[in-house]
């Protein structure tokens, strides 16, 4: 128990500098003039290398041995916090500081490499850099794989979603390709007589900005504890007691900044809610997985944000913010929100296209890190895949293709599939409130702007438990079961085919 | 060298925490919200505590013996560097850990009762605790001056003005006290004639906030290394390289926001560009003392801001900004921006009784700090100095007395007087710049709002200097002579009586 005490403050420590960490990245992004940034960063390396410290000195070693031997002592939530820190304390000390070193060195010249070869839609350029980088990655994935069953690119992607197998994706992946390349094409044929309404008018920021404050409200965001900026990208961030949201604004569409703030929100009501909040300074309050995170910004975003009757509700706001217009009328909305079209951009993509783009990546990742397509095959498998899943061609376009994502140059390998579990979380645990709540009352919620009962569920089912439980066991007590795409598949089907 | 090398990374390290400290103070002031407090405070006293341990650790003790035993291989910057370092090294492990908690409990406490002393108009209530204060004053006046020659009130003072002495200040306000009051009596006598008119309309915020912008500009504020907030009580803070400032707005006049950001523009010149740059992260690079940093914001504020060329030069520029109205005169603004009147509060006061505010305070902490005054007796002497200095009494009105100043409760003793120090330097340093300038110059650059000259000679006798030189040392190479009153006199007189 004395054990655990003394792991607990160290890990309140580690709390306390990723409170500046977090602060000091917000005014990054939303603040800080330009000649700030060289001393922001040296401020910000030393308290992370203070962090790395903190986590790795040898005494954690043997407090989370002794801890351990003497767990029987703790309760659940404390044995959880104890299996947190263990992770936490496994990640931080499983690569070799030559090798941070050499990782942090290649991916600083990687960045810029990878900036000038998509600049030059040249795949060539970047193809050295990105060998060394599979290379690199390969050689990290063992690193952390040491000791465990899990092969190296699973466990380059347990450090984002911890308990996810390359089995359990490659089994869901199948599934979403049997049905979601041709659900998209039927989709597609049943939109192609729709004629959409543009927008006539522009729309100023400060009413931009009234109309997200007020979706903030409606998403029962806490602004005593927490704000809305602006920044080049939204993100959520800071810390769970005081938590940010961004969002931007351009004068042509409303629909970007707002869509973007109900994103973040739903990033910021678990940040809010995260955990048995007597213990907020500890890891067991942390999201449960980026996908887990990613899943309750989804859920904001399309389970509610993009559903019909939510999208009337929207509609019959907007002449409170905006001069009325041609394009604002419902049915129009709904099929302006609604719309679904193939694109080379996986950050543009609709929910519907968007697995598809996740999917292309995994599948090109995981055959990279297991040796079975080369690096300079990668252009010709991403137009391939991009053939056969979307119904596009990247030939000589390498810049909208295999250049377009920052991963690779970070280092990141095993990153993507967060993305794409998110939605289908988020589909599976609406789908596990409409039946306990009622198909009658969920949209009764959607079409009023009430969202409470919708936000309680989410709190009870997810936010409440942080990391109390793990992912399968989180999802089995939360919907019954562990993933399951169906739930994807039905969601999209229902919304985009039967409506 | 190599002591003196390691020194220098602890230096820096401690520089970065500085960053976050002072981004965490800047963001409290100006963004966060209100749930945010608590946890803020708790990561600001976990970096505050880390810093501390970075200067108390037992190597640092045995670095700086090392390092001045072999100071005979450091250049003429090092040795400055290494004495700041000894300094803050010194003012660290002066006070036992005990103590610390001690007057954190006490002054935490004293906050409180203070403010509801004051609110009351209650001066009995506050008297225990101002017991307890001074007390706990005393003793760490004698933990910080043992080893010295100083005082234990000297020791206070010299934590925030290195090298003063009370001989000194009693000598200097000796002075001060045999001019100022009747000259005050005379200016006020000359000014009774003088009929103001009051501005007639609202000066809205978005346009106060652009001539702030626009005085910024004038004072060659580096933007790009700097901002422009809005806080409750206007501060400059931050770090070097994002020097932050910030005012606030009132409806009824753009006179309060517009002083405020030219003070802070003086403050955030100094850091813009303070000390040999290539030790920016050392001691060496901090400004010599509060007085010093006071006299440069006063400096910008009277020096400039209200010499009469500088307030025509404004009145041009006003139409550009606001809605003509009859207070915009060149007559009118003059006589508005340079009225004195003697007044209760410290911090409302002009230049002219400014000082005998300070000295009144000086002279009860001095002698409550030698036990020639005790704390019963603070009110009495308070009122008996505000009628002999500015012909004012404060019998049975102690909340606009002895307990309108946060400081005391602090245990702040030892810090009133570096206000007025600013004042005197200032006016110094601008006699010295006008000798070298040539009066014409000088008058020409205020009437013009070209300040790039006076700029440039506040950099070469200030700003570049940093800590290289102590007090005396500086003022005399930058004035020909250490502090003398005589200026502050002559400027007084010239400005409000013989103008």
């Amino acid at each position: 128990m004395e054990s655990y005490k003394k792991l607990e403050t160290i890990f309140t420590k580690v709390y306390r500098l990723d409170h500046f960490l977090g602060l000091g990245n917000w005014d990054m992004n939303t603040n800080m003039p330009p000649k700030g940034e060289e001393s922001r960063g040296e401020a910000m390396a030393m308290l992370s290398e203070l962090r790395f410290g903190f986590i790795t000195a040898p005494e954690v070693k043997d407090l989370i041995e002794s801890a351990t031997k003497g767990s029987d002592k703790l309760n659940a939530v404390q044995r959880a916090n104890l299996r947190e820190m263990k992770r936490a304390w496994k990640s931080a000390t499983a690569l070799p500081a030559e090798f941070v070193g050499r990782k942090m060195r290649l991916t600083t010249q990687a960045h810029s490499v990878w900036r000038d070869s998509r600049k030059a839609n040249d795949f060539v350029k970047f193809l050295p850099v990105l060998r060394d980088l599979v290379a690199l990655a390969r050689e990290e994935g063992a690193y952390l794989a040491a000791g465990t069953s899990l092969s190296p690119y699973e466990a380059l992607m347990n450090e984002y979603e911890p308990g996810i197998t390359t089995q359990k994706l490659d089994e869901v992946y199948a599934n979403v390709k049997s049905w979601l390349p041709q659900l998209l094409k039927d989709i597609v044929q049943k939109q192609s007589g729709d004629a959409v309404i543009a927008f006539s008018q522009k729309f100023p920021q400060d009413k931009q900005e009234a109309l997200c404050k007020e979706f903030m409200k409606i998403w029962h965001f806490d602004t005593d504890a927490g704000r809305l900026d602006v920044s080049p990208h939204p993100f959520t961030g800071m810390t769970k007691e005081d938590c940010r949201l961004t969002t931007n604004y351009i004068d042509d569409t409303f629909v970007q900044s707002l869509y973007g703030v109900i994103h973040e929100s739903g990033h910021g009501k678990y940040e809010q809610n995260c955990g048995p909040r007597e213990h907020i300074t500890q890891p067991v309050c942390n999201a449960r997985s980026l996908g887990l995170h990613e899943s309750q910004s989804l859920f904001a975003e399309f389970q509610i944000g993009h559903a019909t009757p939510f999208i009337d509700y929207l509609t019959t706001r907007l002449p409170e913010f905006f001069e009325a217009q041609p394009a604002f009328s419902q049915d129009n909305m709904r099929k302006s929100l609604q719309q679904v079209k193939p694109g080379y951009i996986r950050i543009d993509a609709d929910e519907v296209c968007y697995p598809l783009h996740v999917i292309l990546r995994y599948e090109i990742e995981r055959d990279l890190m297991e040796g079975k397509l080369e690096v300079e095959d990668v252009p010709r498998a991403w137009n391939a895949k991009m053939q056969e899943y979307l119904g596009l061609s990247t030939e000589g376009r390498d810049d909208v293709g295999c250049l377009q994502d920052v991963h690779w140059s970070m280092g990141a390998l095993g990153y993507f599939p967060t993305y794409s579990l998110g939605a289908m979380y988020a589909a599976q645990i609406m789908a596990s409130i409409r039946k306990e709540l009622g198909d009658d009352k969920v949209d009764e919620c959607l079409r009023t702007g009430e969202l409470g009962p919708l936000l309680e569920k989410q709190k009870e089912k997810i936010w409440d438990h942080g990391c109390v439980y793990e992912t399968d066991d989180l999802m089995t007590r939360a919907t019954g079961e562990t993933l399951n795409p169906e739930y994807l598949h039905r969601h999209l089907e229902a919304r985009y085919l039967k409506a």
